[in-house]
């Protein structure tokens, strides 16, 4: 068997999230459909980087997948990109060694999370954005953002119906970049590695403390290890996995 | 009656064009539905700087319509937004005099066209920009858009269907943006009124001469005033109109 990584794109909009479930659309769904049809008939599975939830997009998530012959990587990757729905899009492919694993081999993540400023909602962005016309005290998210980074139990920050046991996890930095002439506010997440919806329950933390109705400090957030306290999680819309890097790679 | 002015923006894929059509979802029959609820239920016509064709967008149309009573006029806009579809978004109304007309006031309007350029088409503006993953000599381009600004007959960029007599129209500028790391190019058009297709029609034959398809040099196809050469139109989804400037406003 000959192992490859693809590194593809996707608008998450119309699709039940990454991960195969039987009867839904999904982005393993839709691209093992593709490869098994170029494999002959016979079934390919591919092994995502993770997971992202319905309506979360990628940038560009890593997966692997096995094929019997070794195939030329440009043909294999347009020949993916064409058939595959025009929602996904498979930027590149590269032969790999067989102990390349995209989700076991270590690596950090970035994440972004993207926020339409404006009081009328752009159309253009109304799926790839969330709308938060509200005021904002940009250097207090700044500060509790601080707050975040490093080693920490995220406990608070991890959505129920994970079975993950180890919650602790390292964010390398958290970047939040206010575009004032545009009215856009841009959250940049690294760290290796996240709970679930754990960018998207920290994003709706610092725009609520922004917006000056969260009514905890971070640390006692961070330091309750409370999965039941109810903190907003920002809509799926406004997420990217921008990239994954792997570790000496 | 009180004269408004509002500035819209609006998402063009699902929409018929801007101008009104018996059983199509067009952008002015979707807007003048709200006016009229907004209106105790009498019919309220707006009046678009221009139309817009099926599938083109824009980030500020300007229409105006007449109310029988004063509002405020930020209630208004809110109203308006939030009861318009997700696919137009109300940025701006202002109460105006009486002689102004958002179509017959002079103005100049400002277009663009947006070119993803990457070989895998990016899934998140699939609808919102033109494919062209091919070879373009960008000088040459820049080269042949010089010749066509200033102030000309343009019929031979200009589709069949327009009732228009008078062809001359001046391009005061035709700016070629090429973003290298981004694998993107953004062509500005702005002048004092564009034919029908016109800015489609130039930005078709523009990337035709890029890539070294046009048989004809834009000189002769400006001087020809024909309009059955079988320019190539590049699709709507590129195309956004920008802005509408009035003279002395």
């Amino acid at each position: 068997m000959v192992r490859y990584k693809a590194t593809i794109a996707y608008d998450g909009s119309s699709f039940a999230g990454f991960q195969r479930q039987p009867n839904k659309r999904t982005v393993q769904g839709e691209v093992e459909k593709v490869l098994q049809r170029l494999n002959s008939g016979d079934s390919v599975t591919i092994h995502g980087s993770g997971r992202t939830d319905a309506g979360v997009h990628a940038i560009n998530q890593v997966l692997h997948f096995d094929l019997p012959q070794q195939r030329d990587e440009e043909k294999l990757r347009f020949a993916l990109d064409t058939q595959t729905p025009d929602d996904i899009s498979v930027k590149f492919i590269e032969q790999v060694e067989d102990e390349f694993h995209s989700r076991y081999h270590p690596h950090h993540k970035i994440y972004q999370y993207q926020i339409d400023l404006a009081k009328a909602r752009r159309p253009f962005t109304r799926q790839f954005a969330a709308h938060f016309p509200y005021e904002l005290d940009i250097e207090a998210m700044k500060l509790a953002a601080k707050k975040l980074e490093g080693t920490h139990d995220f406990t608070s920050f991890c959505a129920t119906g994970s079975s993950v046991e180890d919650k602790v996890r390292t964010i390398d930095y958290i970047d939040i970049h206010h575009d004032i002439e545009k009215e856009w506010l841009t959250i940049t997440y690294k760290g290796n590695g996240f709970l679930y919806k754990m960018v998207r329950l920290i994003t709706g933390t610092l725009l609520k403390l922004g917006n000056n109705r969260l009514y905890m400090p971070v640390e006692s957030i961070l330091a309750a290890k409370d999965q039941s306290l109810n903190l907003w999680t920002a809509p799926a819309e406004g997420l990217y996995l921008v990239d994954v890097i792997y570790d000496n790679n």
